[in-house]
């Protein structure tokens, strides 16, 4: 016995489904019946420019409407129009048409990616039951000789179909509003569903007597006949109560895919005021999603903006997006125009580049740390800042600084501050010893250090407070001591006995008079392991254990106060290592809670004593 | 012209999209196929207690292979099985009984609830085709007298049905991978797959020569048949390399809901450390997800564990499960079994509790914030603990400051520090005065003071450096001072002209000798206009711009630097003020920068002068 057969599916059981759960958000019905209605007058339209319609155009809105009374939303054009006989063939039979092939061009799949599909399909219009509990469709064609034609259907797989004197030429959809969909009944909710979804639709949208919408949004436009004022407003149209953008890029291709676009970026300084998906995502002026995660590149998710392209496979799944041809050619897209923007504000004007930094310079850095085709665009125009204010590109400072700071190595120095003001004691130091110093204080700095020591030769960075002033940079200098070595071992002791921290490395030098009498740094290699250790990074210290603090405790032998110290008798000299030394803790930020309470109360005594 | 009809749905049509779209995840096809085969194993079991199948269970695994070479992975049970006219019922008509009803039902949805209802409603199995591009079934029943069945589609609707000579009981489902599902040819993948959604099955489940689950897991079991070890131990399995858990509560409910599981209190300091969607959720032992928002209370999602109930409408949309009744009973009652637990721990073992309070101190204060019925059992068992390390509970505190901490207007002022170490110069000066100092430093804790502010009767909070030491508690005493209103005014004078900040208020105050010499303090209400604002709070304060800093510097007229600074001559006299002063900057922690270094630079040329 063999038998062939064909699995079957009951429609009367799988239509809840459909109406109820193909689309992941029931607001989606009124862009779905708006878009069908813009289709249609755009189709008539056509016709008439083809001349394969002769009649009047006449005012071709799509006007909506709520009646709450009533309890109906309408949704009428002057479009196309239907026949009872198209109604059949376009609505009764809910129409699959091509979904083997979409779905053999998409293999992946996700949630969203439906209700794309959906729309694709023509199942946009049972959408409407998601929110109504009976739809009528009232149509007249635009051809001559027909006759109007009504359809109602309660949600059921049932239908009625009857003919109808329609005098107009056009669609009206009207929805009977289920109990569970009240706040679609809400003029308030229909103006923010349009508002979100059909803002630039290309055919003027009616509600409450208004046009919503821009029919000819500036992106669709050429860059030559746009102002910077229209660019700026646009901005401010999208979203309100921003600070003015700093520039912006216009996107616009035909080939190989078709995109068009505006990218700004924002003038913001803080990374944590970026905000995200703030880039809408248009397919042909109907707003699709603000999450454009895979579209652009990464680093570039912090610009904002329109993106409108019938090209991207809206609402796959991101494994497939990221695999997707066209999607990383738009990418690649993207980012040569970013980097082509930017280069092209520095070479025109420097200066004002040089004020944009602070609000670029941190996608900048992103870029070139995340896109090394980026990084060797930017690295002509990327700027590094001192901490005299002074503005520099990688090559400029490398030059600036190479007579003074290479070390006996041969090796560049590059010297920087995480933080101005806690590290300010040795920045003054450095740069009182003729040394220039970087301000490297953004979140990225860390990481974009490592890169520049990747790809600068023969070039190091040292953060200020990561040696004494004269080992920053090694040269062949011997410092002279003013001390014996009996003194300096005796000097060594008595700090080491005051300080009596096996954490804290006690060691003499022959600094300068006009240095510090004690100074603590942490060596750069230490500093950055444990800032590893603390992100949790470093694969797999955290195993070993938290590495121990270690710092270098550099006593000034041709300071005065080690002169006193040897001189003074009894317990004298170690309460003055103890005084010498807290400052020391308190110029490297160090001197906390008990330990600060009493170094105040005795300098208050020694103020109050003298 | 009146015409009825009925809506069609082209089955070929549709089935690529139910083939390939309605689950969001590939390998949930797993999870369904063993859960199908499980189901069929637990049937047959069942029929064997009923008497109805009197043969032998033999052997019950239910067992997964993979062939690379062949392309195949196989599911292959040994329970009901199917002769070819059960296949036709079964598998040939996609069954979509009951999803009207279901519909009702759950009115709202969203993308996951398609996945259960597809599941209810016996589409589980052609999600086979998402990842197979052939499907066979070899099946043999249980009755006596059946012949075996073989069933083939290729995915398309057509399928054929052969008798077939399969020895044993059972189903054996064969997959054919489809090119674009390689994954799952690996059987690393398929372990994972396994472990994720089969861990605790109820029949085993043989991988690889393997069985990969646990049939009873402890949940299904009585508290009384286990020991503690046995809950450690399955704290271990779920969370590997996690400290052990605190304690745990053993959930088990059979009316109005059926609901079983564990959580665990998670052993954790530090609020960042704490993993929201550690529980998981199971229906009848399958996962299903880890995402139990709604299901448990905002505040508890900070536990670990494992929750069972086929009564919870899974994947439902937010709003329907917060609206569910089933699902709010299910919360109270979470809420109250946790807090009962914690009741029983303070009550037999208070030392105990005080030891876990780090740890549980987060959970219930975030708890008594959320839910009014959590706080009233809560705050008898919440404890408080001072800057000596003894805790109390709220009642047992106001006991024990109220002799001392009373102000003249008989509201009892609680005292505390943000910040034990930053603060530590204020929290010494109050204790030593004979306050007592709460240690409320964890992020809550702002709140938890508002909280308890409006709880509390006639009981203010007060940060230890809201004030000098003698005024953070107003008494009806007058302060004595040693000197003259004109010496208090020049003092002042000498101060304001010292200090030169317009934030920063110079007044004369009659402090103890031993206090500091200068005070610098920020008035409560200040403070906490600023943290509002910080935090972006504070109803739209912004609107008026950041307010100001406004210190008070309460210079101590009994201190003998105020001695000094008054006899001084010339500029000596402002200098010492400075010095002064810049010590209550240091004691404030607001000494930096390069007012820091200098403050450093100038008392090291005064150690060195001395």
């Amino acid at each position: 016995m063999q038998e062939k057969g064909s699995i079957s599916i009951h429609t009367e059981n799988i239509f809840p489904i459909i109406k109820k759960f193909l689309y992941s958000d029931h607001e989606i019905f009124l862009r779905e019946l708006v878009s069908n209605a813009v289709d249609a007058t755009q189709k008539l339209k056509s016709l008439g420019q083809l001349g394969e319609f002769k009649g009047e155009l006449g005012e071709l809105k799509v006007k909506v409407s709520v009646d709450k009374e009533a309890r109906t939303i309408t949704i009428s054009d002057r479009g196309l129009g239907m026949t009872a006989e198209e109604i059949k063939k376009y609505i009764n039979q809910i129409a699959f048409s091509g979904a083997t092939e979409f779905v053999e061009k998409y293999k992946e799949k996700d949630a969203a990616a439906k209700d794309q599909i959906i729309g694709q399909f023509g199942l946009g219009f049972y959408s409407a039951f998601m929110v109504a509990k009976e739809v009528e469709i009232f149509s007249k064609s635009y051809r001559d000789d027909t006759e109007g034609a009504h359809w109602v259907c309660d949600g059921s797989t049932e239908f009625s179909l009857e003919t109808t004197d329609k005098a107009d030429r056009g669609t009206d959809v009207v929805l009977h509003v289920a109990e569970d969909s009240d706040e679609f009944l809400e003029a308030s909710r229909l103006k923010g569903i349009l508002n979100k979804y059909c803002k630039f639709l290309p055919v003027e949208i009616e509600f409450e007597g208004e046009v919503i919408n821009q029919t000819a949004p500036i992106w669709t436009k050429q860059p030559a006949e746009l102002t910077d004022e229209d660019y700026t407003k646009f901005y401010q149209e999208l979203y309100p109560f921003s600070e003015p953008p700093l520039f912006w890029i216009h996107l616009n291709v035909d080939y190989p895919f078709n995109l068009t676009g505006i990218l700004y970026f924002p003038k913001v300084k803080d990374e944590l005021q970026f905000q995200r998906n703030k880039i809408q995502l248009y397919s042909r002026q109907v707003f699709i999603t603000d999450e454009v995660k895979d579209v652009v590149p990464e680093f570039l998710m912090l610009l904002h903006g329109v993106i409108d392209s019938p090209d991207i496979p809206l609402n796959v799944s991101r494994s497939f997006l990221q695999a997707d041809a066209n999607v990383r050619k738009i990418n690649t897209y993207i980012t040569k125009k970013v980097a082509d923007k930017l280069a092209e504000l520095y070479r025109k004007d420097r200066a004002g580049f040089e004020e944009k930094w602070s609000d670029i310079g941190l996608f900048v850095k992103y870029g070139m740390l995340s896109d090394e085709k980026f990084y060797d665009k930017a690295k002509d125009f990327a700027l590094v800042q001192n901490t005299a204010g002074k503005y520099f590109t990688l090559s400029e400072y490398q030059e600036f600084i190479q007579a003074n700071q290479k070390d006996k190595n041969e090796q560049t120095v590059v010297l920087y501050t995480s933080d101005p003001e806690a590290q300010h004691a040795y920045v003054q130091s450095a740069t009182e010893r003729g040394y220039d110093v970087l301000k490297l204080d953004a979140v990225l700095d860390p990481h974009f250090i490592g890169q520049l020591e990747q790809k600068l030769e023969k070039t190091t960075f040292k953060r200020v407070d990561a040696d004494t002033v004269s080992k920053l940079i090694e040269k062949d200098e011997a410092a002279e001591s003013v001390l014996s070595d009996d003194d300096k071992t005796k000097l060594q002791d008595v700090f080491k006995q005051a300080i009596s921290n096996e954490h804290m490395h006690v060691q003499v030098e022959a600094l300068s008079p006009q240095d510090a009498p004690v100074i603590i740094t942490l060596p750069e290699f230490m500093r950055r392991m444990k800032d590893m250790q603390r992100v949790g990074g470093g694969g797999g210290m955290q195993m070993f254990g938290s590495l121990p603090d270690s710092y270098t405790v550099s006593v000034n032998a041709n300071h005065p106060v080690a002169q006193r110290v040897l001189q003074a008798e009894g317990e004298a000299g170690s309460t003055l290592a103890r005084q010498a030394f807290d400052l020391a803790l308190l110029a490297q930020g160090m001197l906390k809670g008990e330990a600060l309470t009493a170094f105040v109360k005795r300098s208050a005594d020694l103020l109050a004593a003298e």
